[in-house]
């Protein structure tokens, strides 16, 4: 990694983070900005807003995107958040004179080379990133190099499917982490338990029903047990197949994970392979710096 | 890869195969022994069954074998075919005088890497292989390197879940593909399926199962569809997860690919997202050379 500052951005569906990123991960200077969904006007906007830092000299720029991303065109394939289909992202980033070179990549990735970089002391060798928001973002990290498969779009670890034919999933598919895991399907599911019980709880959020889990109401904690469950699946899946040195999770849900992490551990250490579930070291991001924007940044290798 | 001649080692429960294997996987010579289960007894055997070539230089040599094997020390940490814990082999083998350097790996781990040299044309990116017998084996290629994970364990794609609970697996888990697809489960089943209709099917055997999925037997259908149903899921989670360019099939079950494999691949393509199942070629082995033996040979590179 290059001695000396890049710039960071992380694309999300609701606000863009931008930010100064040095080598070893560590943010200098930070703005957000909303997002515009027009990508050409998004370009346009981020390049004022980085005004400020126009004196700055940075060896480049790295950008993970909520998306699917052709890393080696620069090209955001698909993105539901912000409604894009083959956007030449990178293209427009030149063209608004962003410093180059400019590197795309999945914002799931983006966070786990983030993860790798500043989250864990002593580098792994394999690293499994699990990020625990609306959904279930992966990234994974082999032999010390990012893996993007060969379309870029591999590590969807919240598409491993637990259950066949299970409860149905966003994606179109049944039985996904997914579908059980993330603030997402776990508010869907104790909303319609709750209303099967006539017991009205509104408003209901994933802080909300975090809370409610804490308190010890049923349904709450059932929604987490389900949570556990499928992730402790999912995890001896990724164990048995991947053999990490380590598993990090991150982002909002990763927070409440005294509610279902401990459960899905018992299930990893009783289901997987005694070798690698022994081998396996299970960090939670302490959550202090935003892995997403500081990973995009160390792109720019 | 050097050019020139090594020796490789498939050692299996009952039979150990050796083979003078050159450059490009291409075997020169054979030789095979039946398995003895003391190490020491198994190692000066194989040393005499050597004897023919004692005047050939040889590059190395490379050992598969059935079990969980730690590569970077030369031990075999467990083998439940051949009845083995904590057997430092490499050691063994040196003692013997066979050429070094001697590589010790597991036997899918040696069959995806002769797969990966001997079955695809061009060499893919990254390749996933399935082996197909008893049960079901696992190698990986990612990014052109074998990975092995951090304790040489990675590839147990076998024992991936496709299903939360569903059928007990020999490994002590439930519902891991291995619980559906290959000779083991099949037979098992099958043979419950015909007791439970008062049906006497015996002998029954993959062979004799098979044929009768041919001539459209319900209940060996049903066993082909059940293998079928678990693979479709298993390949979906693995797409999703690995992106790979190319997933092979070798091993005996591979060679009635007929009667599974195109379910399998419709429910993959409905299951998986839209670029990485697009992208992945399946293929399966010709089987016109012995991948574990060759592949053992090519893992002194």
């Amino acid at each position: 990694m290059r001695k000396g500052l890049r710039l960071g951005v992380d694309l999300g569906g609701t606000s863009v983070k931008l930010a100064l990123v040095d080598e070893r991960g560590r943010l200098h200077d930070k703005i957000a900005v909303d997002t515009v969904k027009q990508p050409r006007a998004l370009v346009k906007r981020l390049s004022e807003a980085l005004r400020p830092w126009s004196n700055r000299s940075l060896l480049g720029t790295g950008v993970g995107v909520a998306g699917d991303v052709d890393t080696r065109k620069g090209v955001v394939r698909f993105s539901a958040n912000l409604g894009w289909r083959r956007v030449a992202l990178a293209g427009l980033f030149r063209k608004f004179k962003f410093p180059s070179p400019i590197v795309l990549d999945n914002d799931a990735n983006a966070a786990a080379w983030g993860g790798y970089h500043l989250e864990l002391g002593a580098r792994p060798k394999s690293l499994i990133t699990l990020t625990l928001g609306t959904g279930v973002g992966g990234g994974l990290v082999l032999d010390g190099e990012l893996y993007r498969g060969v379309t870029g779009s591999a590590g969807e670890i919240g598409h491993l499917v637990v259950q066949d034919g299970g409860d149905p999933c966003a994606c179109g598919n049944r039985g996904c982490l997914e579908s059980y895991l993330g603030a997402s399907a776990m508010v869907r599911w104790a909303r319609a338990a709750y209303a099967k019980k006539k017991q009205v709880v509104e408003p209901l959020d994933p802080k909300i029903l975090e809370q409610r889990a804490l308190r010890r109401d049923p349904v709450a904690q059932e929604a987490y047990a389900r949570a556990a469950q499928a992730l402790g699946t999912a995890l001896t899946s990724l164990v048995n197949l991947l053999n990490p040195d380590t598993i990090l999770f991150t982002g909002g849900v990763a927070r409440g994970a005294t509610l279902f992490l401990p459960q899905a551990l018992k299930i990893l250490k009783s289901g997987a392979f005694k070798t690698p579930a022994t081998a396996v070291r299970i960090v939670v991001a302490r959550g202090k710096t935003d892995l997403g924007v500081a990973g995009a940044g160390l792109l720019v290798t």
